[in-house]
């Protein structure tokens, strides 16, 4: 059995995020479909990360289990062949039987993006969360490294989330700044359900005047999601990068 | 009678072209729409150039004449509160009674955008063309310099198209690349219908070893449009300036 490791990136506009679900098309059930064609049997796919509705990703990593002879520098051209233009397969090969794209992963990069200005840009109403006015985007970026750290950040998950842990360890942490486009970038070991969105909500209330910089370490600490800023849109998330 | 000016950006993706048609939505129909529930009554729109279905504009300059007392500065807001999220009025003034936002035009630039590669960028599927190779882009340069000046461009517009004279002047062209995209710039004082799509479609030809640099000018003298390059597709056009 081979163990098929695929890099992939996607459009989630059209996707009720990557995992299957009963309501609503996925990118995992689009992928087992085109495996299933191109194999000529059904074989569970493995993605790194559970994205939610209309999230994107630049850069996915997922596995599966295969008896295909098919070599592997051919299984992308293959794959793309019978999949949706807004899901490509980038490379792929033979990983160790022991590879899981969720478990495996030891560091995982999120991009997300935010423009202001007077006007929303057409281009970017599917790619990028509009707040026409963040007077204070400035502080953003010191207020963002108070996320650093191996720290419980139970304030920045979606309520009633089962996880055992809580404590997530935020390595890299910026927000920068381009005319009109803010991206935010977060690198940790894992995160928490919504956690990417509820921290750029959070610093979208702090370049909006709402929250203070400072007041973000007793925000983490107080553990209560109600005292954390709302959680931004799908449409700006992207998972950008995997580490293995 | 006022005489307004307007300045927007859209998404061409979901229209079929600028200008109001029987079959299908336009980006016309949309403003004009939006300018009789503001003003309360109808205005035609003049708008600077038909664009075909799917193509874009980064800029776009409009005009309407209307009795309304809304301040000029006040139309874009009040306008886009009514125009769909891919439709966005950036700017508006009170123009000269005989401003023409077609006739008055005295230049116009045009982005097309192309990308290259091994697997199709998902972001950009519906903002470029995607030709996965073209070993020889470095010619295409050189190739449209050969485009530059006042020339018969007969060759380069869709045949059977209604017009007096097939001469443009084409003032400034370049290609330029960026890793996997391949951006082609064209200002002139006019354009005859379909002449960006036609040009970057001999260029791709170029890029793809199909027709020489040194053939284009040939090409141009001969009026012959089958001895041009196909027609690009729409999505990677971008109206990007006008001049006045």
């Amino acid at each position: 059995m081979r163990n098929i490791r695929i890099d992939l990136m996607f459009d989630g506009t059209a996707y009720h995020g990557f995992q299957r679900q009963k309501n609503g098309i996925t990118v995992q059930e689009c992928i087992e479909t085109a495996i299933q064609k191109v194999t000529g049997s059904f074989s569970a796919v493995t993605g790194c990360s559970r994205t939610d509705a209309g999230v994107h990703a630049l850069s996915y990593t997922a596995n599966f289990k295969s008896e295909t002879r098919i070599p592997a520098e051919r299984i992308p051209a293959a794959l793309n062949h019978s999949l949706p233009r807004d899901i490509r397969i980038v490379s792929a090969c033979d990983a160790d039987i022991s590879f899981n794209a969720r478990k495996s992963a030891a560091e995982k990069t999120y991009l997300y993006r935010i423009t202001t200005g007077r006007v929303e840009n057409v281009f970017l109403r599917g790619y990028s969360w509009f707040r026409p006015k963040l007077p204070h985007a400035d502080k953003m970026h010191g207020a963002a490294l108070h996320f650093l750290g191996c720290q419980d950040f139970r304030a920045f998950m979606a309520s009633g989330s089962p996880v055992k842990s809580t404590v997530r360890d935020i390595r890299e942490i910026s927000v920068t700044r381009e005319n009109d486009e803010i991206n935010i970038l977060v690198t940790a070991n894992g995160f928490l359900y919504n956690m990417v969105r509820i921290i750029a909500g959070t610093l979208v209330y702090v370049g909006e005047g709402k929250i203070h910089p400072d007041d973000i370490p007793e925000i983490i600490k107080s553990g209560d999601r109600r005292r954390a800023g709302i959680t931004a849109p799908p449409q700006g998330l992207f998972l950008k990068k995997v580490v293995y």
